[in-house]
């Protein structure tokens, strides 16, 4: 039944081969690697004013479209520094792969920390920031805010867990429908105004304040919007998931993305300008603007939802590009390797339930409130990019390819700027909660090594010397050493013991006693049962039942040096109704854990299947 | 570092022969079997009250007065039946047991499932009530209740994962001081009217009504004060926690608990009538009586404390009784075997753990409030009160030993007393939730015989015919197919096919390759191995890794018969640091367990330990 469950939620297994056809177009590609960009440009321009209105008042929109300049530069220099990194990393990369090739282990490392703590953190901020868009809605849900962002995650998980393909249309549709509204109401907007001659009314006044510009206060209104550029990462790392030519295909997205986010940032931060938005706690400035242009009709409502969906859907560009980042890291040995597995439906299965497992325990402790995990989400993805262009600089400085200094320019240039956001950034927000990022991302790089030491220590030991061949055995001169342990005179016994049988005759049963009545019955019967074969019993006043039979190896009183492996034959009965198995002691399942850590004993596992 | 911790809160492990120092005298044995019964005292009549009061006004202590001393005859009959059972039941036994003697198995598991009902009932009641007192004092901690009483649940499990013994001691001597301060302010409350003339005056006004008695009134109020009777069935369960000579000792304490409940209830009732205490649901009724024997001063709030400690240490006479009433019907094949295995500190440590958790998601399912869960409590007492005593009945019927009759009268009489309190309790507190019983308890002896009906069936397929021996084996003539699974060619397989060479000369080394690429340069790498066994390949597009092996030793292509053993030989390093099971897929586990359901494969784990 729990089969049947599986398969009616992810869908029926698909081959290795089926592989390729489950790669991006353009048009799916688009959305799904880039939900998460497009939806952050819903709240950077509010961002902006926040800081601006409450000392410049009237005189904020005049610098809010500088900053919003600014960043637009900054993306497209971002934008071109990625589609040199498409160009150069074929395989697909991103920050991980770029810093670690040019810049060392370490960087990439800090670069796959900072994103792998990106990717999480704007699975727990999304979805908990759409499940508010939704409760402001409907106030009567307000209650069960975590269930519903639990919900929402969970519906994710299963969504990707179908495959990239499908998920892609799940979650594609909305991204198109949140644009199509946008651009709409931004068109509508400003025909109302420049053309029409509509006098806006804004809904809240603009504070009666006339303070002056400062470069500092510039700064940080430039920084705050920077949150618009969250996601761009998604799609170079993603190179891999678009059908061939998967790097010109990559590079189109990109572009567009980057067309996207500059007519959506900079039409929302003009509208701004027009209508007078204002930033308050109790309706975002989309949505006051959205009144202005539509009035509060159906129009309006459309605006709202696809908001709400698309911040729900930004989610899930960290369910497309985790797991595909965990599974290059996974592959260079610094993460555990079932990151690499794939699972049914050709997903990195582990990747995305581990990204929603760690995701839902943040939602449920931060009780689905975005304030305290907004100031750490930033840092990391500026500190990534920061390491992804300098070492695009570095390897242009290196190969002096044909037009280096052109593209040694673009990305340092870049480098410099991402740098300098991601120390305002650190400085900044450091106090609410940025610091956190500055203890986890050392503890993950430390995990990160120590699980590569692992790896390589478990590789050396277990690689072959050079003509390291397998014994030649003489069958007939083997004397072989074979214990099958006793606790009841059975069928299940007897087959353990002539399978034993079949490859020794030196064999000896063995008994742990820990009830005395018992013992005394079994050692009758085996008396009675004159097999030939010695019986040692020996007691267990703590009630162990493997430390007594690994002593009696051990012991000088039974025949197998220290040298001899030890074959220990253990019976043990299955049975085939899943309840079944709660109803029985495991104690061979314990016994083979235990026999485990000893270098010189084999067990062999003779299953006895009951029927029912 | 983890057994360290266990060690720390658990104590060290103790031999199977301590089993005996284990064991309580009756000093200790008083408060560790009894708790529950004493502290239901603390609010019987109370609960006869609330029926009386609304009905009668003043003239209801008169009734209470008489329902108590029914009451009470009801309790010493169910003493001296208990007195007569733990007699006729040296090994101890309870309902269950003489259920299940006398009127069958039916019966015997209807009072079983009874008594687990009631037993679970009262750690979550018990726990939530004593949790209730605390934050009645401290309203603060209001906020955390259910926090609260999980905590205190899991101190009751660590402390009896300690030990009977040890256990008594941490939970006995609350018992003692709450006796001390109810019997003295019994003492002290009586002298100050009768001997210092002290008028008292009550602290709620007594309703102005004056109903008149009916029977069915009078049978309800006796009905409510029944719960002072829960708890009794511990005692004569838990004859073998006694030191010997038990017998004689559990009837000694069982003789005094009857002598104390007799004196706090009869006390705290006659208190009652003289000090006009009245229901509310602000202020017990001993809370009443306190401050009026005492005053609001230290003598008040040590009653107030000893009543709540007493509260929560009653839930530790189902810690007590549980585990050893499961244990029984473990041994009976009716639960899972694993609840009568002792734990380190020789407590039935598996129903301990059961008991808490279920308990536990109880307390946190109805957020820590009693109400939902008191009318589905005593009914479940009482059903197994009545088949006990029943049982009794028909057993002298059957014997007629000396003074048979005379038993017989005792045990007949509370068969029908208690039937009758059973069907006033069904039919009174049906709607409030004793329904649940009727419904909860037919599916727990459904269970129970289904259980049993697979272990008969397992028993009945393990059981070896009359004279079904050992195979006689000619070593020499012994062909055996053995299949060494690779994965990588490294120092773990080539000990695994070591091993096989030493059994078999007949070896075929079996890959499943789910990636081309790998498997190419696997194939490659053997043949410049040339040892001179065979490898067989076979794709597995779904990534499946036993199919495939599965279907090849199945298939006509394999040279062993459907009815011979096939030997796999699985390679499996181990690694010795805890996590560093989480880096690996544990592949070699997944096909050890997958494989166990084919009858003819037999399963050689070859350890290869990796040093760190």
């Amino acid at each position: 039944m729990e089969i049947k469950l599986g398969r009616l939620l992810i869908g029926k297994s698909l081959k290795t081969d089926d592989l390729k056809d489950e790669k991006l177009n353009i048009f799916w590609g688009l959305p799904i690697l880039s939900s998460d960009a497009i939806s952050s440009v819903a709240y950077a321009g509010e961002e902006i004013l926040w800081v601006l209105i409450p000392v410049l008042g009237i005189l904020s929109y005049k610098y809010m479209f500088l900053a919003s300049l600014c960043i637009v530069f900054l993306m497209f220099m971002v934008t071109l520094s990625y589609k040199q990194t498409i160009d150069a990393y074929p395989g697909g990369g991103g920050s991980y792969i770029v810093a670690k090739d040019n810049l060392g282990t370490i960087p990439g490392l800090i670069a796959g920390a900072s994103l792998t703590i990106g990717y999480i953190l704007t699975v727990a901020v999304s979805a908990s920031a759409g499940t508010a868009a939704i409760t402001s809605a409907i106030p009567q849900l307000l209650d069960h805010k975590v269930a519903i962002t639990v919900f929402l995650i969970v519906f994710m998980i299963i969504g990707n867990l179908r495959g990239v393909r499908e998920s892609s249309k799940v979650f594609g549709i909305p991204t198109y429908l949140f644009l199509i509204a946008i651009i709409t109401m931004i068109i509508w907007g400003v025909f109302k105004v420049k053309v029409l001659g509509y006098t806006p009314a804004p809904v809240y006044d603009i504070p009666k304040i006339t303070g002056d510009i400062t470069l500092l206060l510039f700064i940080r209104a430039f920084s705050s919007g920077c949150t618009a550029l969250t996601g761009i990462e998604a799609v170079s790392n993603g190179v891999p998931n678009f059908k061939d030519p998967c790097q010109k295909n990559a590079k189109i997205v990109l572009g567009l993305l980057s067309v996207v986010v500059f007519v959506v940032f900079g039409g929302l931060a003009y509208l701004a300008t027009l209508y007078h938005a204002v930033p308050t706690h109790e309706v975002t400035v989309v949505a006051q603007i959205a009144s202005q242009v539509f009035g509060t009709n159906i129009f309006f409502y459309v605006i709202q939802a696809t908001t709400a969906i698309i911040l729900i859907m930004a989610s899930n560009t960290a369910f497309a590009g985790l797991p595909l980042l965990l599974a290059y890291i996974a592959k260079d040995g610094f993460v555990p390797r079932q990151f690499t597995k794939r699972g049914k439906r050709l997903g990195y299965s582990n990747g995305i339930i581990a990204l929603g497992i760690v995701s839902i325990i943040l939602v449920i402790i931060f009780r689905g409130d975005t304030h305290y995990l907004l100031p750490l989400y930033a840092v990391g993805v500026f500190v990534s990019f920061t390491l992804s262009q300098w070492g695009m600089f570095i390897r242009w400085s290196r190969t002096k390819e044909s037009g280096w200094r052109h593209k040694a320019a673009i990305n340092g240039v870049g480098a410099f700027i991402t740098f300098a956001t991601a120390i305002i950034l650190g400085i900044t927000k450091f106090t609410s909660g940025a610091w956190v990022v500055f203890i986890v991302t050392p503890m993950f790089v430390y995990f990160m090594l120590r699980i590569k030491k692992h790896y390589s220590e478990v590789a050396r030991q277990l690689k072959l010397c050079i003509n390291e061949k397998p014994k030649q055995i003489n069958l007939a001169e083997q004397k072989r050493y074979v214990i099958v342990p006793i606790d009841t005179l059975n069928k299940s016994f007897l087959k353990a013991l002539n399978y034993a049988r079949t490859i020794s005759d030196n064999i000896i049963v063995f008994h742990v006693s820990v009830d005395d009545e018992a013992t005394e019955k079994l050692c009758k019967k085996w008396d009675e049962y004159s097999v030939g074969i010695p019986i040692v019993v020996r007691k267990s006043p703590y009630r162990h039942i493997v430390g007594p039979l690994v002593k009696y190896i051990e012991s000088e009183e039974y025949a197998a040096g220290p040298m001899d492996t030890v074959t220990v034959v253990i019976p043990q009965f299955v049975v085939t109704k899943w309840w079944g198995n709660i109803l029985h002691n495991q104690t061979s399942l314990f016994i083979k854990t235990m026999l485990l850590k000893r270098r010189n004993i084999a067990m062999i596992t003779i299953p006895y299947i009951i029927e029912e």
